[in-house]
């Protein structure tokens, strides 16, 4: 029998979030982080915090929410909070998905998470949120309200109300409703949001404020705002609850107008009816800045300087996944907890990790930011390095739990030892599977990972690989193959039960690209290379590059920036209108296009290539006309396709599979259909999970959270708002 | 007492659908479109056909569906369908919200809206789809499914599933269950839809049809799926359901590689299985083309063609309004049914008003396709003409019937003729207020679309206005004055107990701009305009004109054309990565860009004006370098304002205000917050609507569909799919 729960052997319970820092596997270096903490009037366990950020489930898909923030209690972190949570119809972030707070039968379906995260002894968090002018109110359709009539930023083709007193009070009041329906639901921590350019930033700003009454002007003016509703909320929930403040302490893009001077004014002006300080930096691309653009710890030197003007405890973030750092960084006092958003989707079970000493078992954030994009473009969360993260109640999955099998013997060989093909051996392995085979044609593991991971500013994408590679070292189920190529006979003679191929994808050499099924003319030509090709070493012999990139997101960029890093002249050419779109989505797409620009990098957009010859691409712009640029060179990042001559080799002899006691030939990852890294990895995940199921080829139902269609459920028109 | 039910008079009960053709009042050149019509098993009442569209409530809001469905079967549509209705997991179009049939349970919700759709005669149509490779399964995250692994367009940085023999059987086979579902809740009209791109035209298409097994290669082979589905199909339902079949007859961008020949040979295979034939033109932009760039009928000619090949019932859009048209339509054979979309969310009483020979009261859809918008960015469907439209269960709103106001001797003045000063006094109107008045500045009522009506191609929006005039003359309580612009003080002496300001907005003088909160340098020069200036005759004195687009819509590119067509240089610069982004939610943006172009409009994105002078304007790129191009004159499409003078001076002085009389004053559309005209008409039927609510200043609270937080509703697993 293999090992079923490979973490928590059977027969021994979970310790209890307050014993983990008596764990005697514990590393005396990182004890601090266990040490509770008491905010206001409630007592956080430890010094780990899951601060709040969306999933995409909000209000709308309560038991979603619960059971993906249940995971982050029961992996040891001492504060889990919930999404951003609207508090009232003035404040409707549709198409986006918040934890409305709109009236008690949001605050209902909130509870079931606020229970799930107490189970486990953790504390449960909600962020009171108003957008004011960056709502759309795109459901309610009620005017946005700002402090004046200005934009900010384009949106809706149109503007905000100028607030008048009675919607300051009003705004006021439903800050104050929410926060007693958050109370009574049992948050212990109950926000008042004021970071990320939202309604109480645009008070803040002198650039969103141009008031002349008592909520404009100076400092003190444009604060006040701010400060009535932190005075209010505290009053409402008495000490029933923790109040935290979220803002930004440091300008940029975030608080355009106003200097860190001026934000640790206003923080000593709250200071007093503030129990928990949650600072961050700027605007959001920034704040949750992408392993790209920004190291671990980068917001580390201002937050640090809320120690100036408050007592009170301060809670930061930084992408924090190394334990060290994060001892470090309580201990030299910058703040009292260890905030984190991603490394605590990638790891839920950090805290404890940390706490049993099983550092390498720490699956660290990529910062890819691809729970942003999930999250933002499909309402539900995910994770490049955690498949199951958005999926516990979907699917039912955990992240450290993996159900044993029902057929331990089936001997499984995995070929192909990419990102899916290592996390398909490796749930098999977990899953008690007792012969599991990971066979790789190459000398190393990693797919396309391992020479993606080496492009300019891709380095952390590498955990991805590192992480399984010390699972699979802890697996003896599980044994790991490279430098073998297997023929589609020899997959044959391997005497597997089940044969899963990961055999990956490649990037198009014939410049195939969407919309124009046949080959680019010119493709043929010797100075045209692959991504692949540019990676192992293989440049053009001379003059400028022309990097043509249809996939829009980071292998176009990323050869791009080698290529002028070496010193060749590097123009990028897109069919988008932006370069790297999808990088939009990920909070990447500026940060990209300025770094590309600093390296001199040249851009050139809507444009879609019909060929090249020796001296120059041709096409057309995005208006019909045509267009040529002068080049030595072309990379073609146009299209991939799955390497799956092996899949179609073996699936064409269903006899030869059948005699050689083969019982099923799956395939899993970009073998099937090239897809983000996230896809991939989740693929292989989910056909391990299932690879016992009646039929494993096509993945099990998930659960959706549906209206309910009982007549006494339907909703009744209430009188009046708020009542 | 006023008149309550202002066109179904009380103690009139409303005539059957079926007796709709026998109204004394119907115009005998109409009749035709009143005749029943046999569809295979089924007899549709009337040649009134709402196509199937998305509204964004899909399955997931069942309620909100059946109202919006139920007042078009009410209105007299013989046939009304519901959203595109994915038939399985592999097809999943999240974030859009289509009305899935993924099991029973989905099955039940919309069976809500057969029974609406039925309670008034109609017939209910669903539309079986199947997306393939453009579905996101950004929910059930499994591959997407195409005849071939080639993009027809850049998703998701990723490529579909090559479909094995397996995936082709099981798609058939959700074909069929989907069928069986919809035929089970009592649907009467079932689709195999095989337009706009999706799985079907997938594999009729050469350019995506790739294979080279009996699915691909001649049009009999790239044809197989589909006419195999609309058997299997036809053979599940039997005689319980039509099938109607959706495809497009012209190739452009809807068919790549197909011409019209090749879709009759296709039809005319299909036909004998098929009841109905659905039949629409090209890409979605083309087929639901907006009134800018596509006249109404404009589909005619191609539609007309499939009676070459079939012998079957054939519906056609084209975005009618007119009941001359539809009759010659239909009585020249080119279609049977006259299919609507865009028609029946402006007006559902369409049909009912035809019969009646109301022809005035028609609310001819302006082709805005702000219904798109709304549904494809918000999940909610509106309409600029119809504020009620996907109001109907949330507010409990209907297009033709307005609640008896319960003081009904308020005197109300209106101050403002615009769009939302129009909207706010015809409903006061018909809510049976006895004395309105609507006070007109201007000589003639219209407000901003008095002259946005009159740019080039937004002619068809001037509807708005004259739909609204017409209907206001129907109406002695309601008082129109046009040419006196009231002060505050004739304001307060002017008698009224509740004033409403519709004043409107205009477009800032100064170049104040988003992200931008101080003047423009160089704003004031005498060669720098406002639309509204252009509108009025004003041109710069000479030379090149720089059209600054802040707004990303309609103003800039309709100010920029209006110019060119009179012989300038048009240079249209707009901060926005492409021109009128907006325009993309409406399905414009290609057309208008295109047509920009031929105008002879040059661009320049992505740029951010910092200042004019006599000779140039300069700024900044998005990549931040410095830009400047020679112009001699500058219009400022920047941001608006509000026009609300008058309200600060009213309620600056409430004293004066109760000494007056005045019991309430209140405000709508853009004199609150400059807003899209769909939001300006919204808002003032909202206030209209809650006038004699306790407090009309904040919108009553709507009803929303939530999950059931019920024990017994919660999920269970199932074990296999399709079980």
């Amino acid at each position: 029998m293999g090992l079923v729960d490979h973490e928590s052997r059977p027969g021994r319970a979970p310790a209890p979030i307050s014993e983990l820092g008596k764990d005697p596997r514990l590393d005396a270096r990182h004890a601090v982080l266990f040490e509770p903490l008491q905010v206001g009037p409630k007592l956080l366990p430890n010094r780990f915090y899951q601060v709040p950020h969306a999933s995409g489930f909000g209000t709308d898909r309560p038991r979603a929410q619960a059971a993906f923030r249940a995971v982050k209690a029961e992996g040891g972190w001492g504060g889990v909070c919930l999404d951003y949570a609207p508090i009232s119809r003035d404040t409707d972030e549709t198409p986006e998905v918040g934890a409305n707070l709109w009236d008690d039968q949001d605050a209902r379906a909130l509870a079931i998470s606020v229970e799930a995260i107490h189970a486990h002894g953790s504390l449960a968090g909600i962020e009171l949120h108003h957008g004011g002018a960056e709502s759309t109110n795109g459901d309610s359709r009620n005017h946005r309200l700002a402090p004046s009539q200005v934009a900010s930023a384009q949106t809706w083709a149109g503007l905000a109300k100028e607030m008048t007193v009675d919607d300051i009070e009003r705004v006021r009041a439903d800050w104050v409703r929410a926060a007693r329906r958050a109370r009574d639901v049992g948050f212990d921590i109950v926000y008042v949001y004021g970071a990320h350019g939202y309604l109480l930033t645009q008070f803040l700003s002198p650039h969103t404020n141009r008031r002349t009454d008592g909520y404009g002007g100076s400092l003190a003016n444009r604060a006040r705002l701010f400060l009535e509703t932190i005075e209010a909320v505290a009053e409402a929930v008495g000490r029933d609850c923790a109040i935290a403040v979220r803002t930004a302490v440091h300008g940029r893009d975030g608080l355009p107008g106003i200097d860190i001077d001026d934000m640790l004014g206003f923080i000593g002006l709250a200071d007093p009816m503030v129990d928990l300080w949650d600072v961050n930096v700027g605007s959001w691309p920034e704040d949750s800045g992408s392993s790209r653009y920004f190291p671990e710890g980068h917001q580390r030197p201002w937050a640090s300087r809320v120690r100036e003007v408050s007592s009170k405890p301060v809670v930061g973030v930084g992408r924090y996944t190394s334990p060290d750092l994060m001892a470090e960084v309580v201990r030299s006092g910058a703040v009292d907890l260890i905030g984190a958003a991603r490394p605590a989707i990638a790891d839920p079970f950090l805290p404890r990790k940390i706490a049993e000493g099983r550092l390498a078992d720490v699956r660290e954030c990529t910062g890819s930011n691809v729970c942003i994009l999930r999250e933002e473009a499909f309402d539900r969360v995910g994770c490049l390095q955690n498949p199951s993260a958005g999926e516990e109640y979907r699917r039912g999955w955990h992240p450290e739990r993996h159900p044993p099998t029902v057929t331990p013997d089936t001997r499984v060989l995995v070929v192909g030892a990419g990102p899916a093909g290592l996390e398909c051996a490796l749930v098999l392995g977990r899953r008690g599977y007792r012969a599991v085979h990971l066979v790789e044609a190459e000398d190393e593991v990693g797919g396309k990972l391992r020479w993606m991971r080496r492009l300019p500013t891709l380095g952390d994408w590498g955990r991805v690989l590192d992480w399984r590679q010390v699972q699979l070292d802890q697996l003896p189920e599980v044994e790991v193959i490279t430098g073998r190529r297997l023929s589609a006979a020899e997959v044959l003679e391997y005497g597997a039960d089940v044969v899963v191929l990961a055999t990956g994808s490649r990037w198009r050499d014939d410049g195939v690209q969407p919309g124009r099924p046949d080959p680019l003319v010119g493709a043929d030509l010797p100075d045209v290379l692959t991504p692949e090709q540019v990676a192992g070493g293989l440049r053009p012999r001379a003059g400028r590059v022309v990097v043509y990139d249809c996939e829009g997101y980071l292998v176009g960029s990323g050869v791009a920036e080698l290529l002028a890093d070496e010193g060749s002249e590097v123009h990028l050419v897109t069919p988008f209108p932006v370069v790297s779109p999808v990088s939009d989505h990920t909070l990447e797409g500026e940060h990209l296009r300025a770094h590309l620009h600093r390296r001199g990098v040249r851009t050139h957009r809507g444009i879609t290539l019909d060929g090249f010859d020796t001296g120059s691409v041709w096409g057309e712009d995005d208006l019909g006309d045509a267009w040529r640029l002068p080049a030595g060179g072309l990379v073609l990042v146009t299209q991939q396709t799955s390497d799956d001559q092996l899949f179609h080799e073996l699936s064409a002899d269903v006899e030869a599979l059948r005699d050689a006691g083969v019982v099923a030939l799956h395939r899993v990852g970009d073998a099937v259909a090239p897809r983000m890294t996230s896809e991939a990895v989740f693929d292989a995940h989910r056909l391990a999970r299932e690879l016992d199921s009646t039929d494993p080829s096509v993945p099990l139902p998930f659960l959706r959270e549906r209206v309910s269609l009982h007549e006494e459920d339907r909703a009744r028109r209430p009188g009046r708002p708020g009542a």
